[in-house]
């Protein structure tokens, strides 16, 4: 019989952010199946569920390179296929996988780019939520994302005054991922719009070496960094 | 010496979605903080912590009324002061408290509308995330909310075609919260834009009366409905 495939979103990076779920089925599962960014490299899921891992547990590392998405599309649907294909010669030995993916496994997971080729082999993964990276810094800031009747969304980049308008008009709230990169717009509309109190940065959310800091984003901002615009519109 | 209070978000509704921090906490707490919407209703956030709570444990049952608070903010901001002063009240008597909240409690929770009050008094509240219904819902559906570098958001109306438009150009996800407000724009939009494919309603998300659809949104859709729209621009 075909084993069963979990994508178990493990939370941001505390191992206590995982919830009781995912920890019951990692707990029992016989192979955990890890992402990796590059051969040799760490993976940061795999050691926040270390704790809840059985000790002889099968691992299996998955390289799902960071490179392009527009520029390298090919490589990465060959990478993806070739993932897929791996986990679905596991399933078929009458294994049961728990797939681990940082933070939400519908959030900007490498877990989700696998579905479609599961689907062409007709594997159905059971998935199981996670807290988010934006969650998690909104409790560590002490501020709230969005309430009432406000809106919010998240972005990974903006890259003009003019977009970041756009967005102003439309939502109360903006949460910026990996922000490092729209830092010299970000700044000159806290600039425009005198947004000194109203922007909130948060790195390395949870470990050892977190900052806080509010206004204007700094040079060297990590890039685990989560930015919150509270427009109070 | 004063108690802490603990903020702590316990999930959408299934009590395995609570995260082992949150166990740990409401485990040994002294009392457990729950909003109900109208004295003598149940508390949603208490049902799901339950299996979780120490037998002897002291409640308390705050009252966060659900009317409009646009067109009543005086009411509600009395309500709000008078829940943070009865928190402050068992803080002093050297309790710690967990407020429970559905979904996390940065994300549209009425724990955050205590923030003010408790700041006025010096008490800095421990948030502990939870896993929100839009992630929830995502993982039942198997449908990712967010890719790459796409952008989505959370709105809880949309009233215009011409305001969707607005949406539809910066976004390639749009998650409605409540959505029955906006099924008329939703539905008209879904017609304008051949979306039938791209619409995702999932009602009651892992209850027993859980409800999945795709394309028009029905007119007796619950309260507790969450939609996915995927453009896929």
């Amino acid at each position: 019989m075909l084993g069963r495939l979990y994508g178990i979103g493990v939370g941001p990076g505390d191992s206590g952010l995982i919830t009781q779920k995912a920890i019951d089925i990692i707990n029992k599962i016989d192979v955990i199946v890890a992402p990796i960014t590059k051969m040799g490299k760490e993976s940061k899921a795999f050691n926040i569920a270390k704790p809840y891992l059985k000790a002889d547990v099968e691992t299996v590392e998955l390289e799902f390179p960071m490179i392009d998405l527009e520029k390298e599309k090919e490589t990465l649907n060959a990478k993806w296929k070739e993932n897929a294909t791996k986990i679905a010669e596991l399933l078929k030995q009458g294994k049961n996988l728990a797939f681990l993916t940082l933070g939400d496994p519908m959030v900007y997971s490498t877990y989700s780019y696998l579905f479609p080729y599961l689907e062409e082999v007709n594997i159905k993964p059971i998935t199981i939520p996670g807290i988010t990276s934006f969650c998690a810094s909104a409790a560590e800031l002490g501020v709230p994302i969005v309430q009432g009747n406000e809106t919010f969304c998240v972005l990974t980049q903006i890259t003009s005054l003019e977009e970041f308008d756009k967005y102003k008009e439309l939502f109360e709230n903006i949460v910026i991922m990996k922000p490092f990169s729209s830092r010299e717009t970000i700044n000159a509309a806290i600039e425009k719009y005198n947004l000194h109190d109203r922007v909130y940065a948060i790195s390395n959310c949870g470990s050892e070496n977190q900052e806080i800091s509010r206004g204007f984003v700094k040079e060297d901002i990590s890039y685990f960094t989560i930015i919150l615009i509270k427009f109070g519109n």
